[in-house]
């Protein structure tokens, strides 16, 4: 089954000249939407991890599956506000705007490797940003993970030594 | 299994004098986050239907390992400028601010029976959104199911006449 179909681009959104993923497709295609997590479980089984940390809103689509199959502990990663205990705080400057993301203080434990989960990889400053929570809270990160990576803006950059799992690939 | 311990009081969040259920130490315990979408598979069984309108962004966290689970099309319901393709909008007055949801117009056909997903009922009006979004489209709701109701706040009046399914009743 070929993933990619389920993913086509949209033109101009959210901005002219701009091409967007639309995951949509996938999600209502029940035969696809689950065999891109058949293929994301298998495919993290290489980096031992003992749990997901996911990024808010659109990770958390395969995050959640991910740990409902495997039994791992969930963490979400969340935009500023949205947690309501003590949490690390990293900003970074999004494709469109600067972003704050937070993670509970409480959600990683020394040493603890945890697998970074969400949809796309774009620029690799949201999952980079993920990188330094995990990390900043003790723990280790067994790889960034991702249903497909957008060639044209090279996130892998920002990745730079740490393994890094993309379904489709460069898309 | 007490699901009602995982999701604790968090007072004055998001401000002075609001108590927040904090859903996280559910997500962080693998038992409990698996016993939680159990019985949201078990308790909609009762309620037959073709698809699973999830809300942006922790109904995705119950939505998606649903459909993973059932093979159903899972249809997210977005906060305003997610969604890439033509939309219904709705509006709402939420308990912070004023709120403009989305779902793609081609996601729910003429007679789907949909079954609407969130993490919490508080004052109903999101859920009713989603009521809205999809009759809009011509779908018929199945029920609106979350894990719990906010006691204080009787969201249920504002979904008079639909099946709730609410998995920790009125907390």
């Amino acid at each position: 089954m070929d993933l990619t179909e389920y993913v086509p681009v949209v033109p101009d959104f959210p901005e002219p000249g701009v091409g967007f993923r639309d995951i949509t497709p996938l999600l209502a295609a029940p035969d696809a939407f689950r065999a891109s997590i058949d293929r994301l479980q298998e495919a993290v089984e290489a980096y031992p991890y003992d749990s997901i940390a996911a990024f808010d809103a659109r990770g958390f689509l395969w995050a959640a599956p991910l740990a409902d199959r495997t039994g791992k502990p969930l963490l979400p990663i969340r935009k500023a506000g949205k947690l309501p205990r003590e949490a690390a705080v990293e900003t970074y400057r999004g494709e469109y705007a600067e972003v704050r993301v937070e993670l509970h203080a409480d959600a990683v434990k020394d040493g603890d490797r945890v697998l970074l989960v969400d949809d796309v990889i774009a620029t690799g400053e949201s999952m980079a940003a993920g990188v330094r929570l995990v990390e900043g809270l003790g723990g280790t990160v067994a790889a960034c993970a991702a249903l497909l990576e957008i060639a044209s803006l090279s996130g892998r950059d920002r990745l730079d030594g740490y393994p890094i799992v993309s379904l489709l690939g460069k898309l």
